[in-house]
C-alpha cells in the first residue's frame, strides 16, 4: 500500500525534540499547504470547523514495539499501541485542528503540534457525535 | 511512502454498499486480528479503553475529489475533505472503537464499520482531552 503525500505542514515548529506532544501543550499556529491539485478537495470547509489531519510523522522510528511515556520514565513500558508515540509501525500522525482561513490550496489552523515540512496524507471533519 | 498491514479487520459485514457509514448506526461487534508479531504492542490496552483504529479502506477509488453526501443527493457536491466519504485520495479509515477484549494479537470491539477483511494500520488510545 503506497500513500501519496497531498500537501506539507509549515509551522515554526523546526525539530521533533522540543515540539509539542499534543496541540493544547502550546502548539503554534501553523499552515497546511496543499498541492494545487487538491484545492477543490477542500470545497466545503470553513473557519471555525474543526477538522482531523493525518499526517506522516516521517522522523519517526518504525522498528518500536514498546515504550516508556515520555513525561514519566518511572512508568512501566507499554506496547506502542496504548500510547501517541510517535515512533511505531505506520506512524500516521492524528491531529484534531481547528480552521481559521481557507485560501485555495492552503489551510490556515489554530494549534498544531506537527514539526515543519511534515507530510500531509488527508483531512477529515471531525464527527459531530464524536464530539 | 509504503504501508505495512499490521493485522486484519474480521466482521460479518461483507460489503460494503450497505455497510452503515459510522459504528453509532447499527455497527456490528468485530475483530481485529493483528499479525502475531505484534502482540507486544498492544500491552497496556485493556476492555473500556477507547481506541482510534486506522484502516485502509481498501475498496476506495483513490482518484475522488469531489463527492455528494449519500444521504441527501439533493445537497451540492463537497470536496472530499469536507466529507467522510472513504472516497479520497489516501483512503484512510479512522473509527472511534470501544475495546471489549484483548486476547493476544486479537482485540475484539463493541461496534465497527469496516468491513470484512479491511486491513488494519495503527491503533492509538482516544486522548482524553478530545473527548
Amino acid at each position: 500500500v503506497e500513500l501519496r503525500r497531498i500537501g506539507t505542514v509549515r509551522s515554526p515548529l523546526t525539530a521533533r525534540k522540543g515540539a509539542p506532544r499534543q496541540a493544547d501543550e502550546s502548539a503554534p499556529p501553523a499552515v497546511v499547504e496543499l498541492d494545487a491539485a487538491y484545492a477543490d478537495a477542500l470545497d466545503g470547509l470553513r473557519p471555525g470547523d474543526a477538522v482531523e489531519l493525518l499526517t506522516w510523522l516521517h522522523e519517526a522510528d518504525r522498528s518500536v514495539l514498546r515504550t516508556r511515556p515520555r513525561d514519566d520514565p518511572q512508568r512501566p513500558e507499554l506496547g506502542v499501541f496504548a500510547t501517541r508515540s510517535p515512533d511505531r509501525p505506520n506512524p500516521i500522525g492524528l491531529h484534531t485542528v481547528q480552521v481559521t482561513a481557507v485560501e485555495g490550496p492552503v489551510l490556515r489552523v489554530a494549534a498544531l503540534e506537527a514539526i515543519d515540512g511534515t507530510p500531509v496524507l488527508d483531512l477529515k471533519p471531525v464527527l459531530r457525535s464524536a464530539r
